[in-house]
């Protein structure tokens, strides 16, 4: 493989220009025509087919069902929540002509679906007979952005889920919530391999027309964090303009509480910077298409036959214990070049099949994360890969863990937390009192959010490092994609 | 169940009102805040991922793989096959706005993927090593609807999938728009239980841009035509415009070849229209979301819990053998409004269990296709409602090519083409000359046009009906929807 196609950047000097660089040059993704809107390739759909499966199973699995709801949505609709449309408006994608004609009302692309769903969800539910209502639908939303956009990170149209659920009560609804963001939690920590830490939003940062976010944060390499999914409880703060009301079993009628939550392609993203290296991308086993390439190495052509018949037995065995494999037998690349190629892919493992070890009936077998190499008999080639791929996944893990854990600190003091953020930058736990005046100081004077307040509160001081007022939270701040 | 909630339309007294019930108070779809927009609801999403299931599992193994592609796309692109751009030109919503500021060049919500997707394969494609390139898209499309609109037949945006390939070569390019023909014919004979006629499109009928387009077709019981699927052939056609060139083995450089191919949820349509009865939708077995509905009936409280653990018996032994069985306990409603409300579902069977069929070890079994009731003994319920479920299967496409065939007719006269279209409907197979002119007055005499040319043409006569000239094929005329 030549330098040009291989990674050029390196990702401790120029990590924007890496990440870019093994989005595209992996096959993840593409530019496109339009400015600001990528092309998801096969290589990253097939990721993304894998996060949809995860997800499908566990909202299956708790009674959720699939739906579509119409792009397009009426302004007259989407204007209904007064402050939902003050957040959305300056980024929303107008239709105002179909085919020649001038549309009277004018049709915004979705930047999402909560209007154009409740007002079914209120012709819909009559009683608590239609209780709890639980829906997700899988689509692509479009917010124009004007900040310069980056491949699944920043994108003027996205995949992604949003699921939107009904309920009788508050209890049921903050239930609700948490139990998608442990979920979701899971998703990202077990299958993709990044820790996250989960907390609340503030009402600054929280969702517009939200009573309270909860928001999943990964820390990136670059001490950046990166917000990585979100469950909203929004009270009754929908149903009441889109009279969503049900009769009660105490044939009262009432107002209905909902929630709504999603995650998108920016998952990927996710998992490119949490774990690529200068070769390339570095994918979790679970989550990768590939796990385990077979690449075949023959010096004479009388050999062919003999390693690609041992290739395909091999692929037969691992296949049938449900480890993905694939066979690289293209002729027109070198065995080298086919080593690059698929560390750039970031497949986990890397099997080399030579004539030498046909001979010993054996297999070569090279991880991805720690470029380690080793023989493994083909008699137990199923089970040791199936060990090797559990300890890359754990591997990777406490890798980003570590990352995690050495870019999050304590800061005592507003000149400790204003050095942090600029100098070390990851998370900064600090007290703060919870006024907005003090979130905007910190935000002006270093670029930092207030990414979440944890579930549970540490107390770490009784005053605010801003202003000195009693604190009563420990916010954690960073700066953010 | 009410009146009011059931089907009040029957079939053949009014179709039209008839389909519209039952798509809507099935539960499959439901009309949106914008004209010509459905919603696709859980249920009708359900029959769209198993369609999605069965068509991702043959592409996959054919060595077709998914992507996704943005939904905007600028007029200078669209524009850039001249015949193509001026199909779509009169159908195309135009996105003018971003937030408040107006866009130099408008961008299209995407009525079909060719312009945008064929910008990339042009950059993508250098050498006969990047070919075939075998793409799909599961995405919507939009195309503002001036025609009535009806749920799944002709809606402003649907879902749908689009194939796009790129060959080194005509014969590949033919084989590969046969090959997704013939799976889609399986599709639809084997898992919807619709039979098809297959054939060419005329020169006026197929896809703007396409050399030619191989359609398949359904016969409805009101005698309409539907088009179901098509597969063209694009020839060098686009390859031209979009520059997909590739240096071939013998280092001269080629235009590629290109295939585009799709089917779309009106499927979902297709399958209401073939099925169903007064009572509501009757689906297939290998696409019911629920195959066995399992219904618990008790007089005396006592009774519960021994019919309710009887039931989740027979659902786990169901399920073990992949039988996709619902238990309906439902406690607000009778096993009556029940019955009722499964039968509208078009659930195929139904299984009652009652203290006298726990006592006799046995449970009732109702077929809703031809409302057959049995008692079948628990020990053999696995064995036996499989193969009760591929009688209903059988059934289904048995009745429906019976009536297809009833509906193609042989005309030996112009008379009787015009007569048998106009009176009795369905497809009239009748000697035609070749020339536009001619499908053109029998498309302004009777509302017919030709669905299709058949792939192996049965010479019936030797002059066109409509001229009196030798004639070239045979063609199947129809008014279609």
């Amino acid at each position: 493989m030549s330098k040009e196609i291989g990674i050029t950047a390196k990702r401790s000097d120029n990590f924007s220009d890496w990440y870019v660089q093994v989005v595209i040059k992996a096959g993840l993704a593409d530019y496109s025509a339009v400015k600001g809107f990528i092309i998801l390739r096969p290589y990253g759909y097939a990721i993304w087919e894998r996060i949809q499966k995860y997800v499908n199973y566990h909202l299956k699995k708790t009674g959720h069902e699939n739906a579509y709801f119409p792009v397009l949505i009426p302004e007259s609709l989407l204007s209904k929540e007064a402050e939902h449309f003050a957040g959305f408006v300056p980024e929303v994608f107008w239709v105002t002509h179909a085919g020649n004609n001038k549309l009277g009302d004018r049709l915004a692309t979705r930047p999402t679906s909560e209007t154009i769903a409740y007002a079914s969800f209120g012709k819909w539910i009559r009683s608590w007979r239609d209780l709890p209502l639980l829906l997700n639908f899988w689509n692509s939303v479009l917010r124009a952005e004007i900040k310069a956009t980056r491949p699944f990170i920043r994108t003027s149209e996205f995949l992604w889920q949003e699921g939107h659920t009904v309920h009788a009560t508050k209890e049921e609804t903050d239930a609700e919530v948490m139990m998608i963001a442990k979920m979701y939690r899971k998703l990202m920590e077990e299958v993709l391999a990044i820790p996250v830490q989960v907390g609340y939003k503030s009402d600054k940062e929280k969702f517009v027309g939200a009573v309270y976010t909860i928001t999943l944060e990964g820390m990136m390499p670059d001490g950046k964090a990166l917000q990585m999914g979100t469950s909203h409880n929004l009270g009754q703060n929908f149903s009441k303009p889109f009279e969503i009301k049900f009769l009660g079993k105490d044939s009262q009628e009432h107002f209905a509480w909902q929630a709504s939550w999603g995650i998108s392609w920016r998952l990927i993203g996710a998992t490119v910077m949490a774990h690529g290296d200068d070769k390339g991308l570095v994918l979790p086993p679970r989550i990768a298409p590939i796990q385990c390439v077979i690449v075949t190495i023959f010096y004479k052509e009388a050999d062919r036959d003999r390693i690609l018949s041992k290739a395909k037995e091999v692929f037969a065995v691992l296949s049938a214990k449900k480890i993905r494999a694939f066979i690289d037998d293209r002729e027109q690349y070198t065995p080298g070049w086919k080593f690059n190629e698929w560390e750039m892919k970031g497949v986990p493992l890397r099997i080399e099949i030579g004539p030498r070890d046909v001979e010993k009936g054996q297999i070569t077998v090279v991880r991805r994360d720690t470029s380690e190499k080793f023989a493994v008999k083909i008699d137990s080639a199923a089970s040791e890969i199936k060990k090797i791929l559990v300890q890359i996944q754990n591997n990777l893990h406490g890798r980003a863990l570590k990352l995690s854990e050495s870019k999050t600190k304590t800061a005592k003091s507003y000149g400790e937390l204003k050095s942090y953020v600029e100098v070390d930058a990851g998370f900064v736990k600090s007290p703060w009192c919870g006024r907005r005046e003090c979130e905007a100081q910190v935000k002006e004077e270093t670029g930092a959010d207030i990414r979440l307040i944890p579930l549970e509160e540490e107390k770490l001081s009784a005053k605010c490092l801003v202003c000195g007022q009693d604190a009563k939270h420990t916010a954690y701040f960073a700066r953010a994609y």
